[in-house]
C-alpha cells in the first residue's frame, strides 16, 4: 500500500496550485516588497500558532500581538522568534509542525530540528533569505508553482491592490472573492455605517430593501470583474430561512430603524443566505458557507487584543434543518453551487455527505481549519466517500494567511489523499488504475471545475 | 493480519444467508415472474444509485422515475441504463460500486469495468440472463444460498403474497414483518381512513383506545401466523412515552376526534412505542426501531415525484432521554428484544453501547443505510465492541430493496467483520481460535437467535 | 511500525505509576488486610462486569449484589465466580476482558483461558494467592510500582483511612481527592442535612453564603493536609455561571430555605463550579470536572439496588457555552489547571481540544470510563493531538476501584501509547528521537506535573 501512495503522489506532486480559498493578502503582489523577517511573517499573524503558546502560558504581548490599548508588547522580532523556537516541541503531532518543517526544508534549506539552540541559525538564514529578490512574493508565487490565487475581501474593500495586479501587467492570476458578512449581520459592530457606506459605493439607497439588494448585486459585479468566481459566508449557524418578500422588506426596515425585536437579527442573517444564493442563480457566483465557530470565546483576550485572536472554538451546527429553506428555494436550480464546510465532524456521515450526495447545488469543501491535518483529511474521505464520492468534493484549499505554507498544505492535502487511494485499492475498493484518475482529480481538475476558473 | 482475515472469511464465506430485514417485494416469490430489464432491476428501484446521479444533474424524469403528475419521462430501458452506465465513475468509493461489481461478475459474468463503452455488452447479457430459468426470484433465491428472507408490509397489506407463497408448496422461508407507521402516526396522509381500514380488517372499534390496540394485536397475530417473528418502526426521532391509561386514552380520543392539540401527534407516537414494547412483552415479536431519517428533505422533488426518492437525510438521534419512559416500563421484561438501529454514529459509544450494554432487552442493529458500507461497518465495531460486545449486537441485515445484491451485501459484511476479527487478534485483544467462533456467530448464529428463527 | 512501537513500549513498561485519580478503597492501605476472595475482588464491585452480564439476562441478585430490600441474593462466591466464568466470552473484544486476562496471567500465573471448565481452577489459585502476605494490599502497592495514589473522597469524609496511613509510617503516598458533589448539588438527596454537617466539621454557618464558601475552603484545607493536590466533580452538564454576588447569595439563601425555583438547583451547580474554580486559583488545588454521565438510567435497577449499577450512561455534552461563564472569570488566571474529561467523543476534536489548545488553565483528562480501551484511547489521540498537542494532556487515569487492575489498566495505556508516536513516526509526522521522549512523557512525567506531584 504504502508503494501505491507514493506512486500515487509522483504522480500529482508537481501539479500546479489551484488556490481558491484563503487569506494572503494581495498587497504583497500589488507591491512585491520582501517580508520583513521571520516572526513578522510566520509567528505574528498565525493564530494556529499563538494559539498553542498561549495555552501553556505564554502571554500574547510576548509574541508581538498587539494590545488594543496600545500597552507595551515585544517587538524585537529576534526575541519573539527565540521565544517561539523555545516552544516548538509543543508542536509535536500538529499539522502546523508538518507545515513548518515543509517550508524550513524546502524554502529555507533548513534541515536541523528547531529547536532553543538553532533558533539564531533558523532567524538569521531566514532573515538572509527574505532580503534577496527570490522571497519576494512575485517571485515566490511562481517558484511556488501556483495557477490561480483566490484572496478574500469586504463587500466594503475598495480592491485596490486587486487593482493594481492588473493594471501590472503582471501575469499571474489572482483574484478576489466577495465576503460580506459585515454587511449581512446586524449584530455586526457599525452595520448601519457599512450600510451607508455600501449606498455610497454603489449609488443605491441602502435605506430600501431592494436598494439594499440591487447594492449586492452591484458590488458582486465588481467583484466578479476583479476575477471573483465566488463569495464566501462565515456564520455562527448553518441556519436560512425564505421569507415572502413584504415579510422581508418589513424585516429589514425594522432593522435598519433601529428597531429590531428579539431574534430578528438571526432571522435577518438567515433570510440573507438564501438571498445571496439566488443572486449565484443569477450571477453564477459559487457560494462557500463556513458555519460554526463561536468567535472570539475569551473575553479577556477579545478585550485586551480584539478579533481572532485563536479562541475561535467550534461548536455544534445543524445543516438538515438549517439549510432547508434556503434549499426548498433553489436547491435543484439548475447551474448552482453551494459548498459547505464544517467544524463539526459529526455531519460528515450524518448530514454532509447525505446533502451532497443528493442536492445537485451542493458539494464539500474540504476539512476545515482544524481538521485541515492528515487525521482530520482522513477523517473527511473516509467519512464522506462512501454516500457523497469524490466528484461532490472540490479538492484542496489551503485557507492560508501564511504565504510561504502554501505549497507545504497542498503538499500535505495530496499526500494523504493518495495514502487514502491507495487504502481503497488495497482493500479491493478501487481499481488501481482509477486511483490515479482520481488523484490527479482531487489535487488539480475538481477545484478548477467547483470554481468555475474554466470561466 | 490479511492472511488471519482471509482464512476467517473462507470459514464463513459459504454459510447460509440469514436475511431477517429487508424490503424485497413477496410478489416475486410468489409470482416466480422473470425480471424486465437490467434497468428495472438494478437502476430505478435503488436510490442509492439515482440520488447520486441526481447530485452531478441527471434528472430524475431521464432514469424513468415516473412524476406525480404523470409527466413524460424516460421508458427505455436501454437508454436509461446508457445513462447510468455513463455516470458510473461517480460511485469510486461507494458500497453501491462494491454490491454492483459483485453482482456483474458473480451473477452475470460481467468482468470488464461498466462504462459508456461497455453500456450495451452489460445490458445485453443482463438481458439475456433475465430471461432464462435460472434467474427467476425463486431459482436466485436457492442458488443466493437464503436460509431466510424476511420482506417488511405495511399493517394493512393483506399479506396476499405471502399467502400464495405459502399455498405454493414452495419449500424456502419467506416471512414477513408487522410495519404499522402508517396506522400508528396521525400525521400520516390518510391516518384516520387508515384506522378505520383498520378495524374493518380486524372486527374491532378502532374509534376507541381499547379496540385500536385490540386491532394491533390482531394484525400482529395475522403477521405472525404468515411467519413474521419481528415489527418494524421507522420514526424521525427515538422519542418514546409511557402516559397512565386514563391519559392514553385522552389522547387518542383527541386525535381521531380530529381536535388533536400541538404535540399531540409527537406525544401519540412516543406512546405507541412503548405499546407496541409491551405487545412485544406478550407476543415475543423482536421490536425493531430505525429513528432519524428526515424523509423527502427536497420539496421540489417530494412534489414532482413523492416519497422515498433520495432524499432522506439523517438527523441528530437522543436516545438516552428518548427511550427512557419506554425502558423504564420494559426495560428489564424478560424474553423482550428491542433492536436499535441508528443513522448518527456519534450515539455508538456515547449512548447506543452504553445502552446496549447494560439493558438485557436492547440489542444493536448493524450499520444502517449510509453506514452500510465498508468504513461504516468498520466503525460501527470499532465503535460498539468495546462496550456492548458482540453479543449485544444482531449480525447483518442487507436492508434490499434489490434483491440481485443480496449476496453482495451479505459478502461484503463478512469480509469486513472478518478483517475487524483478525485486526484484534492481531492487536493481541482477541484469540485465534475465538475470532473464527467469533465469526460465524456474526455471519449466522447471531441473526438467527436475534430473530428467534429457530422458533 | 511494530518494531518501534515495542522499542517504545520497551522504554516506558517499567516506569513507577503514578495514579492521580481512582476510586480504590483508602481503607485498604489503612488496614492492609487481606483480600477474601475472588468474586469479591474482582465480580461484585466492577460495573464494568455485571453491566455486561446483566446485558444478558444475569440478574443481579445472581451476582451477590446486595438489594436494597435486604431481599436474597447469591452469598457464596464460589457460585458467583462460576456464573462469571461462564460469561466470560461476552467480554471478548472489550477492555475488561484485556485488563483480567492480564492481572489474572501476570498476578496470579494463570494462563489457559477463564471458562465454565478452568472456574475451579482459578477460583482455587486466586483464593489460595490472597491469603498470603505477598497479595496483602501493601505488598501489592510496592510489586505494583506505584510512585502515588489518589484515591477519591467525599467533602464530609472524615478521613480516617488516610489519617491511619500517615500514622502508620508506611513510607508509600497514598493521597486524597476532594469530591464535594454531595455539598454541591442541591438536588443530591440529604443536601440540606449535608450542609449543616458540612457547618459542624469547620465551625462555620453553612446557613450563609459567605459561611458556606469558608466551610469549603477549610475543608479544602483539610484534604490538602491529607495529600490532596485535586478536586473532582461529577455533573450531567458542563454548564458554569458567574453571578454578581448579591444574586449568588440571594440564590444560595432560596435553596437552603426551601423555596428553590425552577432552574435554580442546575444554576447553583453552574455556580459552584465557577467558585470552586476561584478557590483553586487561590489555594493551587488542580481542578477534574467529570461531565455528561446520566446517573442511574434503569429505573428498576435503580429502586431495587441502588446507585451505580452499571447503568450510567452517557449523554451530549456542550462545553463551549457550558464552561464559558467560568472562563470568563478565571481562564486566564496564572497557575489554574482544569482536567476535563468527556463521554461524548464528538466533543474531541470540536470542542475539547480547541478549547485545551487556547486556554491556559484547560488540560485534556485521558479517555474516560467506556472510552478507557485501546480503540477510545486511539481515538482520544487522533482526535486530540493535531489541534490540542501532547503537552495539554495529562497522561493517564486508571480511575479504578479494582486495586488488582492498576498495572492492566496503565500497561495498556502505555502500549496505545507507544503505537500511537510510532505511527507518527512511520507516517514521517514525529521524529524518532521525539517519540522516545514522548512516551516517556505521556506514561510519566505528565500526570505528575499536571496533577502537582512535585509540590
Amino acid at each position: 500500500m504504502a508503494g501505491l501512495a507514493r506512486a500515487l503522489y509522483a504522480r500529482v506532486a508537481r501539479l500546479p496550485y489551484i488556490c481558491p480559498h484563503g487569506h494572503t493578502d494581495p498587497a504583497w503582489f500589488a507591491d512585491d516588497a520582501a517580508f520583513s523577517d521571520p516572526a513578522s511573517l510566520l509567528v505574528v499573524p498565525d493564530h494556529y500558532i499563538f494559539r498553542m503558546l498561549v495555552s501553556q502560558g505564554v502571554a500574547l504581548e510576548m509574541l508581538g500581538i498587539p494590545r488594543l490599548d496600545g500597552g507595551p508588547v515585544e517587538r524585537d522580532p529576534r526575541v519573539i522568534w527565540r521565544l517561539f523556537a523555545a516552544h516548538y516541541h509543543l508542536f509535536a503531532g500538529t499539522p502546523t509542525r508538518l507545515w513548518l518543517d515543509y517550508t524550513f526544508q524546502n524554502l529555507f534549506g533548513l534541515d536541523r530540528p528547531l529547536t532553543a539552540d538553532t533558533a539564531e541559525e533558523y532567524f538569521d538564514r531566514i532573515t538572509a533569505c527574505l532580503a534577496t529578490p527570490e522571497f519576494r512574493p512575485r517571485a515566490l508565487f511562481k517558484r511556488f508553482g501556483i495557477e490561480i490565487l483566490a484572496t478574500t475581501e469586504d463587500a466594503l474593500d475598495p480592491l485596490t491592490h486587486h487593482k493594481a495586479i492588473a493594471a501590472s501587467g503582471w501575469p499571474e492570476r489572482v483574484v478576489t472573492t466577495y465576503r460580506p458578512d459585515a454587511v449581512l449581520d446586524p449584530d455586526h459592530k457599525g452595520f448601519a455605517e457599512a450600510l451607508d457606506r455600501l449606498g455610497e459605493m454603489t449609488g443605491t439607497n441602502t435605506g430600501t430593501w431592494t436598494g439594499y439588494l440591487e447594492a449586492h448585486r452591484i458590488r458582486r459585479a465588481v467583484f466578479r470583474a476583479h476575477g471573483a468566481t465566488a463569495t464566501d459566508h462565515g456564520l455562527l449557524r448553518a441556519d436560512t430561512a425564505n421569507l415572502p418578500p413584504g415579510e422581508a422588506r418589513q424585516l429589514f426596515d425594522r432593522i435598519r430603524a433601529g428597531r429590531a425585536g428579539v431574534g430578528d437579527a438571526a432571522l435577518f442573517r438567515a433570510q440573507m443566505l438564501t438571498e445571496m444564493a439566488k443572486m449565484s442563480v443569477d450571477d453564477g457566483m459559487v457560494m462557500q458557507i463556513h458555519p460554526g465557530s463561536c468567535r472570539n470565546h475569551n473575553r479577556t483576550v477579545f478585550r485586551q487584543f480584539g478579533r481572532d485572536k485563536g479562541f475561535d472554538i467550534p461548536m455544534r451546527t445543524d445543516y438538515v434543518q438549517g439549510l432547508k429553506p434556503m434549499l426548498d428555494a433553489v436547491g435543484m436550480a439548475p447551474g448552482l453551487t453551494i459548498i459547505l464546510f464544517t467544524l463539526d465532524e459529526s455531519t460528515y456521515t450524518r448530514e454532509l455527505a447525505p446533502l451532497a450526495g443528493a442536492y445537485p447545488c451542493l458539494k464539500l469543501g474540504p476539512a476545515w481549519w482544524f481538521h485541515d491535518s492528515p487525521e482530520g483529511m482522513l477523517r473527511f474521505r473516509r467519512m464522506t466517500t462512501e454516500t457523497a464520492g469524490f466528484y461532490n468534493t472540490v479538492g484542496f484549499n489551503d485557507d492560508t494567511r501564511a504565504f510561504p505554507s502554501v505549497p507545504a498544505r497542498h503538499d500535505l492535502a495530496r499526500r494523504v489523499d493518495c495514502r487514502f487511494l491507495a487504502e481503497l485499492v488495497s482493500d479491493h475498493r478501487l481499481r488501481e488504475a482509477e486511483a490515479f484518475d482520481l488523484a490527479q482529480l482531487l489535487s488539480y481538475d475538481l477545484p478548477r471545475w467547483a470554481y468555475r476558473f474554466d470561466g
